[in-house]
């Protein structure tokens, strides 16, 4: 990723600061890195399906918050072309779901990051990969010295 | 897909019952055939990113949903195995988004569903592809003559 | 796609010529049209996997072959840059498989294709989804009046 | 993965030996382990695209064989439902390609794995993830003590 004088850290906070989605489904920002970040979720009753478990919509939002978080990381503002998510275990009520999110691969516009959810048990729920497509910008201001 | 006397109808109704998360997102089962089906949702503001666009989760839980409703037409439980998203245009505050549903195989235990998401304008939002495993039991019971 | 005044079949010819791979897979250009094609292949002994069934990768290539032939048919050279695949049904040593592609859509430098894979009896072996990326020039040079 | 007396470079040798596409294509099974596996290719002249780069197809089809040796270690019949792979950066004539498989959760009858195809300078060529189905019976015969 190119280099920036603005921090992962940064990026993140002023992405969150306006992310009305992700501060309604209760999600924390717990760390993001140059590339990669780690963002957590409860899961409450208005999450669950018909069938009782979390939405599968919830953990798509939940892995797809984790890949902004990471490809936004280099304050280039970079959006989702795609994503992939296969379900491996169902989400239950009261669980606390933690995405980590990891960049495979960025070369030209485009780059590859997987995402892993755990719940709190370290039990694999899903396994999401994402495509990602960089716009023109910045996110936060760079500063010239 | 195997011949029930429960109507499609039947089977989304009692999936929409206890579906917490379509709810409070405030989707809409427009109507459910065997093997398809049309749900909406409108974009509020607490369904908008950082960018100010609707997030992305919230357009898969929306594809998911229509989705859940097709794949579960027939009156066998079946739950998402995986799911593809591409996002070709982004959602806006007030747009109500549109999922359309339709089957495009089913066989053995297995099924792909191909979802595609309109905004009011019909323009194509997102296309969706999800695989389904259906497990044992029935979502309505059977009643045998 | 933005007009061009050489036609889908010119192009395909073009790229077709230096293409030593379809040509070792026996693959046949049925037909090219503006964001569309129609590829076909016979399964033989030497594409068979360990099951003796067609092996995957031999389905994807033709798929895959079909997806360029319609994301080129503009005269703008647009590479794969990511492709999922469902297998529906296997492919028999001496059936004739045949690869329809349609575009879904295009703006900007990237489009999504859908391509379905179907034997001679019409059944569905595979579906397919491919995302492309355009790149600069073209692929028969174009004539100013 | 269930145990099994047979070992998965056993396995791997039962496919191997009937699988007339893999060895066509030149294809080189490194190593076997529970859950993983290394298979190597070649690209050869007959196995490049209308762009003189290694056909998605030849990629994919290593890839799959990779998946495919490590999904059937475990000596239980087990095929391919679907697969996603993102291209990174293209093949060349003369290179040689390596794909390593390993398993990322399996439970039930379905299971998914990573593939990672390289060049012979360790550039990442491709990612593929697959999503396998186990079926009946086993590879090589189960000797009862």
């Amino acid at each position: 990723m190119s280099e920036s004088k603005v921090t992962p850290d940064a990026c993140s906070a002023a992405m969150h600061e306006n992310d009305h989605a992700t501060k309604a489904l209760g999600m924390r920002i717990i760390s993001t890195t140059l590339g990669g970040s780690v963002v957590s979720m409860k899961v409450r009753q208005d999450m669950l399906n018909g069938y009782g478990s979390c939405h599968g919509g919830m953990i798509f939002s939940l892995a797809d918050t984790a890949f902004a978080h990471a490809c936004n990381s280099g304050n280039k503002p970079t959006v989702a072309s795609g994503c992939t998510i296969d379900f491996i275990a169902p989400g239950k009520e009261g669980d606390t779901l933690t995405a980590r999110a990891s960049e495979r691969s960025r070369s030209g516009k485009t780059g590859i990051y997987d995402i892993e959810v755990f719940n709190q048990n370290e039990q694999l729920i899903a396994t999401f990969r994402g495509r990602s497509y960089q716009l023109k910008g910045s996110i936060v201001p760079e500063v010239i010295d």
